[in-house]
C-alpha cells in the first residue's frame, strides 16, 4: 500500500489520480483522521499499517502566491521544514522509503555556457536572459542536482517560501531512504489558480522571465516512476525537459485561446518588484538529465505546453 | 547516565558544572564526536548508550546578540527548531525521557492586575512599565506556562531568534517525556559576553526596561531539579522569582563595583531601536509559581544579584 500525504492539495489530487489510474492500492491520509504532523502519530500509523512508499505531497505555498508565506512564518515553517522533518523520521524510525514534493524554487537563474566555460549566473536580469535565451548567443544550462540551492537562507536574498524549502531538503537529506522530487512552476490544461498557464492569463501585467516548468500529470507520474524503476534515493529535478520564456508561453496563449484582450508585460524587473511583488520570486533553468538517465520519460516542455492549450479546461 | 548535548555553551558548561557537584555519571557530547542533529546517529547513540535522561543545552543565540540572527536564519533555524525536533524524535523512539533549554524571550511584557482586573500588557512602552514598576500603582504579574506566547511568528512582531526558540516548543510539545526549561537574561558572578551584569556594564548606553533574570547556576539546578523530583513533563519557567528594572540593576552595580564612568539610559524605546538595535527584544516578566510549586527551591531574584555582585569576578 501506498500512503499518500496532502492528498487534497493541488499536487496531491494529481498524485491520487495517477495511482487510481494504476490501479495502485492507495491510502489518502487527512490530517483529520490522523495528524501526521506528529512524529508520534505518524509513527504509530506506519508501524500499523506498513506501507511499502509514501508520497508526501503536503506542503504551504501561500496563497494566493509566495507573498503570503513572509506573513505567515510560523504556517511556512511548520509546512515546509517541520513537517518533512517529521515524515523523515518516523520513516526511518519505520523502515519506509518514501518520496517528497520539493521546490525548484531553491534555484534562481540558469548556468551559461559561453565561450567555452560554464558559469551560474543569478544575478543577470530577467530581461537579459531573456534575450540571450532568444537569441541564442549563449546556451543556456540547467541547475542540476549536484548544484548548491542559491536562493536559500544560506545564499539570500531568497523568499522566505524558498528558504523554507531548502531547509525542508537539509532536513530529510541522508536520513533513511527518501526521495527528494523538485517541482517548478505546475501547469496543465485545468483552469486553475493554481495553473501557471491561468495565472499568466489573470495577472494585471506578465512577468518577463527564463523557467524550467512542470506540466502537473507529467510531474508526478515521473515521481512515481522513479519509485516504480527502483532508481537511487535521492534530489531529482522534474520538470519537462528545456524551459520556456514568458512571452513564448504568452505567444502560444494567444495562438490557442481566444482572449478579449492583449497582454501588457511590466517593464523591467524594478517595476515588477515595486508594484506587484514584495518578495524576491525564483526564476530558473532545471536540467532533468538524472532523472532521464534513471530511464523515466517526461515530454518536452513545448510539447506539454501545446498539447495542454490544445486541451484547454476553462474553469 | 545522563547526555549533555550543548556542553561547550554558556549554559551548557553549568549544567556540566552542576552535574559533576551532584557527582553525577554524565558524557558530554560534542557534534564532532557525534552529529546528534542527525536523526538516525543520535536515535543509534541512544539505543547504544541507554542514557536515563538527555540535556539539551544547545542552540542558537547570535553573536553578540539576537540581531545576528536575522543575519542567519537558516542556522537559527537548524539550532532552535530543526535540532531541539530532532530530539524529540529521537528520545520519543528511544523512550528516553529529556529537557531542553528554551527561552523566556517568545513572551513581551507583562500581566498588569489593576482595579481587580488583570490583563495582558504588551504594548506598554518599557518607561511605562518600568514607572509601573517603581510606582507600585499596579501589581506586576508574571507569564504563566498557560499563557499563550505574545512574542513568536504567531503573535509579530518578534525578533528571528524568539519565533524559532517557541516553533522548537511547539515543534517538541506532546511528543514523548520532555521538559522545556525557559530561561530568561542569565546572569551570574563570573564576568562573561554572555552575562546580563557585563553586558550592562559594556554597552555605550542602557536600555531601560522590566524583567525576570535567571542566574545561571540557580537555572541549572533548577532544571535538575525538576527532573530529580519527578515533576510533571512539560514547560516550566525558570527564573529567580520577582523581576527587576535595569535602573535597579545598575543601581546595584554601581554600589557593588568600583566604576570610572557613569551609566547613560537610552532616552527612550524610539532612540534605542533607532541606534542600538535591529529586531524588536523581548523584556517580560515571568511567573514561577509553577516551577516552586512541584518542590523547586530558587532564590529571589535580589538575593542572587546580590550576591553575584559581592562575589564579582573580573574576567
Amino acid at each position: 500500500m501506498i500512503l499518500l500525504l496532502g492528498a487534497n492539495g493541488y499536487i496531491g489530487e494529481a498524485f491520487a489520480r495517477e495511482l487510481k489510474r494504476r490501479k495502485k492500492d492507495f491510502l489518502p491520509l487527512s490530517r483529520r483522521q490522523a495528524d501526521y504532523s506528529r512524529f508520534d502519530v505518524l509513527l504509530e500509523f506506519l508501524r500499523a499499517k506498513k506501507p511499502a512508499f509514501v508520497v508526501n505531497a503536503a506542503g504551504y505555498t501561500g496563497k494566493p502566491n509566495v507573498d503570503a508565506c513572509e506573513l505567515d512564518q510560523a504556517g511556512t515553517l511548520a509546512g515546509n521544514v517541520m513537517l518533512p522533518q517529521t515524515i523523515a523520521h518516523a520513516c526511518a524510525a519505520a523502515g519506509v522509503p518514501w518520496g517528497h514534493v520539493s521546490s525548484g524554487c531553491i534555484f534562481s537563474g540558469a548556468k551559461i555556457s559561453e565561450n567555452g566555460r560554464v558559469r551560474v549566473e543569478k544575478d543577470m536580469t530577467q530581461p537579459e536572459l531573456h534575450a540571450l535565451a532568444e537569441q541564442k548567443s549563449a546556451a543556456i544550462l540547467g541547475f542540476t542536482e549536484t548544484d548548491a540551492p542559491n536562493f536559500t537562507f544560506r545564499d539570500p536574498p531568497c523568499s522566505f517560501y524558498s528558504g523554507t524549502k531548502a531547509l525542508g531538503e537539509e532536513a530529510i537529506a541522508g536520513i533513511g531512504q527518501s526521495y527528494v522530487w523538485r517541482l517548478r512552476i505546475p501547469f496543465d490544461e485545468f483552469d486553475s489558480n493554481r495553473n501557471y498557464l491561468s495565472k499568466i492569463q489573470r495577472y494585471a501585467k506578465v512577468y518577463e522571465n527564463v523557467n524550467s516548468i512542470s506540466h502537473r500529470a507529467d510531474f508526478v507520474k515521473a515521481c512515481l516512476d522513479t519509485w516504480e524503476l527502483r532508481a537511487p534515493f535521492g534530489a531529482y529535478n522534474v520538470t519537462n525537459p528545456g524551459f520556456v520564456t514568458t512571452r513564448h508561453v504568452v505567444d502560444l496563449i494567444e495562438k490557442h485561446l481566444k482572449r478579449a484582450r492583449k497582454f501588457e508585460f511590466w517593464k523591467n524587473d524594478e517595476e515588477f518588484y515595486r508594484l506587484a511583488a514584495k518578495t524576491p520570486r525564483s526564476n530558473c533553468v532545471m536540467d532533468v538529465s538524472k532523472l532521464l538517465s534513471v530511464g523515466v520519460k517526461i515530454r518536452g516542455v513545448e510539447e506539454a505546453l501545446e498539447d495542454s492549450l490544445k486541451n484547454w479546461k476553462p474553469e
